[in-house]
């Protein structure tokens, strides 16, 4: 808990001024006043969040963090659990969207075993910070321990920090676990009070009856489990998931070294949510990438008060959709810093 | 005539197999069924347009067309007309927002000169097909003769069959000139019959009192002239533009070599009206980057019947949405040629 609080006390408030001066800098820009909409946008919270006037985004890292959910006994999936693993094996081999999609961006991707349900075949590109072999069933009982909700969150912090010493200028979360879609239903019907039937999904393809038997399962974990929604980790521990605890570490931790980190679809959302719980600012140093496919994705960006940069019907996870939302960034970026002004071009202002 | 009835002749309908083929091989990719959204749908379209079961978009262009409007007498724009020539002189330079979002997404931008009203200084990288020094007023007469229009049209063609010599996997339009909303919103009132104050916008930031002069004399340059929505000439000599006649040509010219062309925002959407006006099946040759603040712009697409891949409040121009949605359509071609599939990378496919 120590390293959480320390973490989450570093975190501190976007600086006004620099994000005024860089509004300045863009309408001085040869372009009509605003027409970059949210490009500018982007830009501008960007420079406040890393408090630089000339942010440079060369190094993108894509946390993509895996796990396995004990849920999935009660065939809340439309895929075995066993691809979680095998997944893992394709992101190392890069034959997977995100790693197509992060070389497409020029990001890297950080691959992470938090609690795949069995040993991984040992690869110096993996990350292992093995929480437990999964979670447990959390229709059955709680889906982690209190202890291990904590040591994921604090993995997620080690992972961000150890990649930071390579540096990371803008990152990007991602996830990959069977049956994860059903822990973020129940950990946003918990922090939102949202009917479950709005805020559950079909995730990676169920039918109508999969549909109605995930949405049974998801109420009777959170009437068996009564995760506190004024306590973050009770909610992560009681009906989370390795990986979503691991990724409001990455959040959190992005955002006490002033890093801005793009969110990815529902399960990230999830992870936001949490850490959005455990500190609001944390919030200013968040970038909504897209709006998933998902229902309970839209309540999620609500609720934390962002607004997704696109819609592109996407559904997959692993980081994809931030990926791209890391290109448009970058985009931003190259807008404030490497366009001409009406002065340096000789072009005429607007008439008064 | 000939030049332009040749080319329309040569557009052909959309292949359906390829189409299917490529969805088929998209649902054998490791990710849920679908689950890419509207990369898929792009991948799909792209396939399905050149024909190609494994396209490349290394050679990706964008056209901008540059062209005043003798319209601004009427003091519909917030910018002097001087600033067309200006920023074709930034475009030469690389200091505008098309020069960055296009060297973001790795195109290269045409930039052509059809009719700014005056002699730019000479420079190897302009493209040089001034039709006339601007149209005239349009809300005192006609803004280009019947035959002026015919030759922007293919002014247009021939730019792209030009630069298709030297390889165009991608096009994307783009369009710089100062009072060319108030063209763009003539010609959407005259296509679609909608209200001119629905379609009709600030442009680069008109006042109120501005907006409203600006329905003044879009109202008062159709009654005048009474284009004939029948005959799409009529309509561009009447109340359009040189620019817009000759993206009109460029979309029709990249639909007959099979090339994908990626609209803009407002401008390139009027031209796209037009185009479609002149030939339907052009249609599916069109991807729709984004929808531009422009309220026009929304209209058109509908009208088309076009889905916008993404709304960022874009109203730029110069083909800067465009360029954006070349990025996407990148991405969406390197899912279907980069990723692994099921079977090769040894992931279980979906439950029965």
């Amino acid at each position: 808990m120590d390293r959480i609080r320390k973490v989450v006390a570093n975190i501190s408030e976007i600086d006004p001024v620099i994000i005024k001066k860089t509004q300045e800098r863009l309408d001085n820009l040869t372009k009509p006043l605003g027409s970059l909409g949210r490009l500018e946008e982007l830009a501008r919270k960007i420079c406040g969040i890393t408090g630089k006037e000339n942010p440079s985004l060369r190094n993108k890292v894509i946390f993509t963090l895996a796990s396995d959910h004990g849920v999935t006994e009660e065939g809340v999936s439309a895929y075995p659990k066993e691809v979680t693993a095998q997944m893992v094996y394709n992101f190392l081999s890069g034959g997977a969207g995100i790693n197509v999609l992060a070389n497409h961006v020029g990001a890297r991707v950080v691959v992470v075993d938090i609690g795949v349900a069995s040993d991984l075949k040992p690869d110096p590109r993996l990350v292992v910070k093995k929480i437990n072999y999964g979670t447990k069933n959390m229709a059955k009982g709680p889906a982690m321990t209190r202890d291990e909700a904590i040591k994921a969150i604090c993995a997620g912090i080690e992972i961000f920090e150890d990649e930071f010493k390579a540096g990371i200028d803008i990152a990007g979360t991602g996830d990959m676990g069977i049956g994860n879609t059903t822990a973020s239903s129940a950990i946003t019907a918990v922090f939102t009070k949202k009917p479950i039937e709005e805020i559950t999904g079909r995730g990676t393809g169920l039918d109508d009856k999969g549909l109605k038997n995930k949405i049974d399962i998801i109420r009777k974990s959170i009437s068996l489990n009564k995760p506190d929604s004024s306590d973050p980790i009770d909610v992560l521990s009681k009906v989370g998931g390795f990986e979503i605890a691991g990724l409001a570490g990455i959040i959190l931790a992005a955002a006490s070294k002033r890093v801005p980190v793009v969110l990815d679809g529902f399960i990230s959302g999830a992870a936001a949510l949490a850490a959005f719980h455990i500190e609001p600012k944390v919030k200013d140093y968040m970038i909504a990438a897209h709006c998933s496919v998902e229902s309970g994705h839209k309540v999620i960006l609500e609720h934390i008060g962002l607004k997704p940069l696109f819609d592109l019907d996407l559904r997959l996870g692993e980081g994809t959709g931030g990926a791209l939302g890391i290109g448009l960034a970058d985009a931003a970026i190259k807008i404030l810093t490497e366009m001409a002004t009406f002065k340096s071009a000789n072009v005429s202002e607007k008439k008064k």
